[in-house]
Parts: C-alpha cells; sequence; structure tokens
C-alpha cells in the first residue's frame, strides 16, 4: 500500500511551524483555527495556519529542501500538540504518512506518533481567484520592517472605533503613505514604491497583523510583493505568504489635524531625550509628564501623588521661537522618539492645545508624529 | 545642613536591588514588606526585603563597592519604583540622601527623584539575638545548589500538608540529608559537611525559598554557611544573608518506603532516556506513560483521547532480572531523570504496586530518587 506523503528534514518542518504558528487562534482552541494545515502537493509541502484575520503560508519546494515527496495528501492537525512532538523528536529526518483516514502517522527513528486530524475542508483556504489582483508592487523589507514599527504603534489599542485598529495605506501614483492614529497621537511615514499605482486609493490593514508580518521578515535586503485585493491584502516573500484581512470603515481624512505653522522648534539628541522621558515616566501618574522648554534646555517633570516626583533636563541643540511648557502621555512620546530614525530629534511647538510634531532632522523625511497634549490644572 | 547619606555607583546599587527584590512580597503590594529597606551605616548600606517566609539581605561595605557615606539612616521604598527609578537613571554615581523625614532623595547628574517612604521600624528585622546559633556549618556552593535542584523539585506543590511543600534537613554527626517527597515521588540526598553536627536533629524549609537562593548562589567555588537558629534557617555567603521561616509540624519518617531489594535492574544512557520520556510525555492524558522493559529495550508509550499516541523505544545497556511493565507520571520522571548526575542511569522494577527506583550509575553515590507506579486498567 502507497501510504508514505514525505520525507523532510526536522530543521525544515521546524522552521516552517514556527512561522505559521504565529497565525494559530489562541480563542478557539477547539475550532479548526487551532490547527495547521497541512498539504503535500506535487513538488511542495505547504503549511498553513489562520486565526480568520490573518492566514500565514509556507510553502516548502521539493528541490530547496531536500524533501522526498511520496503521494499528494493534505489534513489539518492540531497545532500544539504537532509542534510540541515535532520539537521532541530526536532524528534528523522525519516521515510522514497517511495510512488511516484523518490521522496523521509521524516516523522518526524510533519514535512512532499518530496524531489525530480534521477534515482539510474546513479550513479557509486562500483565494486562488484572486491570484492576478489588480495593485501588485514590492517594497524593500527593511524599509516596510521600519515603516511598520515606526507607523503601527500609534494605532489604536481599543476596539471603540475598530478601522483606527488598523494602519492605513494610501496610495496613487508611485507612493505609499502609512498612517495611523488613536486620536491622542498620530504617526505618518510615505514610501516612494518606484511602481505607478495607479488612481488615489486606500485600505486599512490592521496593526496587529503587520506586527506579526514584520516579525517574520528576516532578510532586510529582500523585497516583498504587496497584492491588494478585494477584501483582504497579501504579503508574499520567498517561500512564505502572509494574507491579511482589512477593516472595514472610513479611516478619518487626518491631514487637516497637522499642524502647518509652529511657534517654537527644537532640535535634541535622541539618546538624551528618550533617557529623559524613559525616567521621567517612571512617576508618571496617569501617564503625564510634563515638559518645560527654555533656552538651551528641555526640563521634564512629573509626579505620582503619595510615591513621589521626579524632575531631569536635556540640553536643546537649538531653539528657535519662544519658551512654552507642555504635558503629554510619556509612554506615548515613548513610542514616537524610538520610531525617529535621525541622531537629533526636532520638536515643534504649535500651541497649548494643538499637537506637539516630532520629526526627525531631516526636514526632507518621509515620516512625521504627532501627539495631543493633556490639559492639567496647572498647565 | 549635612543630608547627604552615601554615594554608590549605579551597577552596585542595581546588582544588590536585584538581589533583595526576590524576596519582596507580591502578595501585600501594599504593606510594609512591598518596600526593600534602606540603611546606611557607618560602614556599609544594607538592602533588605522579605516576604515574611523569606527575607534577603545585602550588605555592600563601604571599601569593596567604592561608596561615600556621609551620614547613617534608614527608610523603607516601594521596592517597584525604586528598581524601575535606579535603572532609568543615566549617571555612573548615584547620590542617596533624606533632607526631609521619610523621603528619599535620589540625585544622579541633571535626574533628582524624591521617593516617598515609610517608616524603618515596621519593617521585620533579622534577629540578632541570635547571632551565634548552636548549629553551624559550611558548604560547597556548587554541591548546595545541585542538591537543591535534585531533592526540591520533589517537594508536593499542594497546601494539603504543608510540611511536604518543604525540604527536610537531617543532620546527624558529620552528614547532611536532604530529602522531599510528595506522596507520589521522593528524593534524597546526603551531603558531607566535615564538621561535626551534634546529635541527631531535622529542619524542614520551604522549597520555594530554596529555589530562590539556589538562584542566588552564584559562584560554585565558593562556600555557604548554614546556620540553625531556633524557628529559622541563615545563609550567608559573602556580602549576602539568606534567611527562611522553617516549616512546623512532623515530617514523615520515609526511609521505610524505600525499597531494599528489586525485581529487575537496568542501566541506559541518560540522555537518550530523558529525550525518550520528553518525547511520549507530550501525548500523556493525565501525564500518565508506560514503560515497558524487555530484553535488550525500554519501550515508551502514552496516549490522549481523540489527540493521539506515541510510542518510542530506547536500548538498554544492560538489564538483570525479568521484563516488567508500569505506568508512570512522565513529568515527575523528567524532573528525576534531569536531578541524575551520571551518564547511566540506573533503574531499579521493585514490583507491579511500589515504587521504581532511580540512581546514577555509581552505586555508591548519596543520591536516590523514588517514583510510584500509577495503576492503569491494562497494567
Amino acid at each position: 500500500m502507497m501510504t508514505l506523503l514525505v520525507q523532510i528534514k526536522k530543521a525544515s518542518l521546524i522552521h516552517a511551524l514556527q512561522h505559521v504558528s504565529r497565525a494559530v487562534s489562541v480563542n478557539s482552541p477547539t475550532s479548526v483555527l487551532a490547527g495547521i494545515y497541512l498539504e503535500v502537493k506535487q513538488d511542495e509541502l505547504v503549511l498553513m495556519a489562520s486565526d480568520a484575520s490573518l492566514t500565514i503560508k509556507v510553502a516548502l519546494r521539493e528541490a530547496a529542501h531536500a524533501l522526498r515527496i511520496h503521494r499528494a495528501g493534505r489534513i489539518v492537525v492540531p497545532a500544539r500538540y504537532m509542534n510540541e512532538i515535532i520539537r521532541k523528536l530526536s532524528a534528523d529526518v522525519i516521515t510522514i504518512d497517511m495510512d488511516e483516514p484523518l490521522i496523521l502517522r509521524i516516523t522518526a527513528a524510533d519514535s512512532h506518533v499518530r496524531l489525530c486530524g480534521v477534515g482539510p475542508e474546513l479550513f479557509p483556504p486562500m483565494d486562488h481567484r484572486e491570484a492576478h489582483p489588480p495593485i501588485k508592487f514590492r517594497i524593500n523589507n527593511g524599509v516596510l520592517k521600519a515603516s511598520i514599527a515606526q507607523v503601527a504603534a500609534s494605532a489604536s489599542l481599543s476596539d471603540m472605533r475598530p478601522v483606527l485598529t488598523g494602519v492605513s495605506f494610501d496610495y496613487s501614483q508611485q507612493s505609499l503613505k502609512l498612517m495611523a492614529s488613536d486620536g491622542i497621537r498620530l504617526a505618518s511615514r510615505t514610501i516612494w514604491t518606484g511602481t505607478n499605482l495607479g488612481p488615489a486609493a486606500r485600505i486599512v490593514i490592521p496593526a496587529r497583523n503587520l506586527h506579526e508580518l514584520s516579525k517574520l521578515l528576516k532578510n532586510d535586503h529582500d523585497e516583498t510583493e504587496i497584492a491588494v485585493m478585494n477584501n483582504r491584502v497579501r504579503f508574499t516573500t520567498h517561500e512564505l505568504q502572509v494574507e491579511s484581512a482589512l477593516l472595514d470603515g472610513a479611516f478619518p481624512s487626518l491631514s487637516h489635524v497637522i499642524p502647518r505653522d509652529y511657534l517654537s522648534e527644537l532640535f535634541i539628541e535622541k539618546t538624551l531625550l528618550l533617557r529623559a522621558v524613559e525616567c521621567v515616566s517612571v512617576f508618571a501618574g496617569d501617564r503625564i509628564i510634563k515638559l518645560e522648554a527654555t533656552e538651551g534646555t528641555l526640563a521634564l517633570s512629573s509626579r505620582t501623588a503619595e510615591i513621589g516626583d521626579v524632575q531631569d533636563r536635556v540640553p536643546l541643540r537649538t531653539m528657535k521661537g519662544e519658551a512654552f511648557r507642555i504635558s503629554v502621555n510619556g509612554r506615548f512620546l515613548i513610542d514616537i522618539i524610538r520610531g525617529v530614525d535621525s541622531e537629533r530629534v526636532r520638536l515643534r511647538f504649535t500651541g497649548k492645545t494643538s499637537p506637539l510634531v516630532i520629526l526627525p532632522e531631516d526636514e526632507a523625511s518621509p515620516m512625521l508624529f504627532l501627539i495631543t497634549p493633556i490639559r492639567t490644572h496647572d498647565s
């Protein structure tokens, strides 16, 4: 009886399982989404997991991974047990077969495993009808990862307005603009794609899915192809495909909240500013820290009732305009400063009740951050 | 006004805080036990934390840490804030003073912190009346750490019989015997102290406190002094003192449960056995794994209903006596095998309903483990 499906190196299988397992649904442990979809095709082994919003697929090609494919077959097995048992096998080569219906048999040296699965037809497929989507372009992985890190941190964590938990991708002509805002802070970055993307349009991708994608993009010199489909977006790089659902609802037009003018502008060493904001944030009751810029110095402070207070100061490189005092959420400011990729940070004060603008040193940078001040009784 | 208490290197202070913070009470966040006791004495800075059962004290000597002590003083400050803020300061030297009652002032370069504390008189002191305890001996740190790792894992995790959550230290003449048992497994190891400890006696130390002690013993070539007091035990090594409450209640006499005879004895490579037990334990429903020894081979297996099953086998080095079959808790067996410090493990089968004995290869070893079999419907 020809039952053998495939022989595969343990290291290749573990690597693929680690990747797809990031999409395994943790909220529905009994559903098919708590499983890993496994399919042996003519010349590749496909592993896939999905939590309905995010789908991750790894296709191991026969030649690249020295697979020995004997027969096609497919099954969905429980992710937790599959991951644990493969790790515990001692042999370097693992044999996978299916000689009973819905049972995966795994053999490695003296270890014999029977793992009960469920039918693959219940597993949501990646949509092959949209294999030729209308919008398709490529971005360098390093740029994509940095942009996600900078922008996605400003997306909302609350489900009050679901569309704000996403990052807006605005494309038109050859530019792609990422933007996220939770109402208090805003981050945006423009990427030049080098491909004409046609008429202006916008999609909104859950920030959580972008964070997962970011962790999977290993080689910064590679490129990722982004394909925008009807209600989904697909990222493809080498053997890896990551597909995300899009968020419905109108993403607010935020260009009008970005101040054009400013009252003061100052430049500070990024590492000094970050360290001082982290320091005063330790004592920030309700996360409020106070910034006070005077000639030559930015003074930072915070207090927590009955615990204590802290004051710090950072020298300014330069300051144009008037002295000012403003209170902001310290935690949010830390995220923003971390995202600025230049040695010095440019801060623009635009008024007591309008956002503080944070920019890299280079005026031509495609990156911008805003943070709305908090009104306090003494400011 | 002379208010300065002490100047200290940031690295020394962080190191001491990390040590004592392991004893900070997590269950009473508002009590004085959620704090760190800080005392500047004539020639040392003392830090201390306690959760009532465990107290950890670090005494930084002026000369060894290049302290600059200006004045004595003491206070208890909230551990969480103290730890966070010290880490975030940028300067290498930190100045600590108290110019307001119950407020610790911390200064480092441009950072100024005021941290509200409480009175030190509420903090439970280490007992100085017992500075000259009746029983006192020294053990090599490497031996002490290994012994704790081997024995304390067998202590009970349940509070049903509190005394079983501890490790019994039996001393008499020049030997110290550590023993722990949760009723299913038992571990014991004898240490030769080289000091006459006087008439036989026994104390029982909470396993949790021994685990914490073990993490703090860094240098395996050093020695720790153990002082047994009325209702406590104190471990001292260099600047570190760890004091543990003792457990009340009679620790059961367990020598009669250790089988003297056996029906079969086999030797197996430790790494192979550990790997196979870990492998079959993945599928062990109720943690039950089955062992079956026949000439030349130990077969291991387990199953979880509706998930699957796994079988593995390990070659035996030698086997004396009859073939046997027994079921045990796989998780417990893993802990035991990890504790055996020899290349080969000796397994002794003593009957279907009496404990499996696990020993190192060397018959003269001072180490012994037992695990009680589980009765299953097919064994």
